[in-house]
């Protein structure tokens, strides 16, 4: 078995992308440790022989899979003697709505004060393809972005009370112990701690940030192993 | 085994509560079919041996159990035989998130449109109650909300996101079948169907348009069963 993991890299070796910390979090779940390869903005071409260009891309010997949610399933399904990432059939359907609603919930909420941070750690090279990519989603310059960060701290609060709500019952999202589901919803933390030096969570914001706590401590603190925007060279 | 099913009541004989309707379907959904008591808005006494004065509340011969999640887990407990509302420990553990999603997030954004029709279809006598209570949540008056419907429709739009995105997938949230998160919410635009008068989704929303009609199917027809607000008497 030959595992390798395709993933966004930007400057000073960071990993901030939180579709790439799905799959890294998934695969250590699955107890996988893949080699992991390193992919900046603008060198899709090196996942071409994927039939798409994003990250992550997942080699296992000689299959190959995109896309953060086909890869979960797919390890779930070629590795189910490990812990389940869903909990069964109900929980994989349900761990799907909550990637969308990470994607179309959590992560858009937290683009428009992120993307100006992350703008400024993507490599040199890669800037100007981050910087036209994400004004043009945005509809606005970077700068503008940037400049409504409390605008966009204040509504990111609402999108946030369903996490609030749950982790104030469990110590995770799916329960007594984490699968999936925490790593669809810590992966846009992970990508906050990445690329921003000033945390996203409200001082009294205790259950997320105990649970984010305990995020970064599994599987021997892989997620915390990687710096801290604060703690950057 | 006698069930009992208290549920609210407005004008007409109408039974808009979406949280009597997550308990309706759970029931259903087990093949059982409790006798209904009705409960208006200014009548919580009726439910005071439970505890407390919110409905539903269901009684199993001897047993009371009220909250519309604890009355799942209940039927999902104590009638194991029957198709499960979960499917696993997995699924109950993120249907729990879904239904924080609908109390805040689509509830939420829902609530301000449907609120004014729903005053109008609360019994005479429950009027001044519930003109109160929502005018203190909502901080300002029903005829403020109702004239800023457009407003809320358009902020209705981005929260449904998560549900059109799942609901291109699969028929169900929960997959080829429903199950608890489908009724969780369904029983949101079953309280839209009984008091507005107009559809609060747009004419190009096919994917939730096609689930909201195989919701209405289900268990011979039982929320197609009871009157939409433009046939009404």
């Amino acid at each position: 078995m030959a595992l390798t993991l395709y993933e966004r890299v930007c400057a000073g070796n960071r990993r901030p992308s939180p579709y790439c910390w799905r799959a890294r979090l998934a695969l250590a779940h699955k107890g996988l440790s893949p080699e992991t390869r390193p992919v900046k903005f603008t060198e899709g071409a090196l996942v071409a022989f994927s039939g798409q260009h994003k990250v992550p891309v997942l080699g296992d010997d000689d299959r190959v899979v995109s896309d953060s949610w086909e890869i979960a399933c797919y390890l779930e399904d070629t590795y189910p003697e490990a812990s389940s990432l869903f909990g069964g059939a109900g929980g994989r359907a349900l761990a799907r709505f909550i990637n969308h609603w990470t994607d179309h919930g959590l992560q858009k909420a937290l683009s428009p004060i992120l993307v100006p941070y992350a703008h400024a750690l993507a490599m040199p090279e890669d800037r100007d393809y981050y910087r036209q990519t994400r004004e043009a989603r945005w509809g606005q310059s970077l700068e503008h972005l940037a400049a409504k960060r409390a605008v966009y701290l204040a509504a990111l609060d609402p999108v946030l009370e369903p996490l609030r709500q749950r982790l104030a019952e469990t110590p995770f999202l799916c329960g007594e112990k984490p699968a999936y589901a925490d790593y669809l919803a810590f992966a846009e933390f992970q990508w906050a701690r990445s690329v921003c030096d000033q945390d996203i969570l409200a001082p009294g914001e205790q259950a997320i940030r105990a649970w984010r706590h305990c995020m970064l401590d599994l599987f021997d603190g892989l997620a915390r192993s990687v710096p801290a925007f604060e703690t950057a060279a």
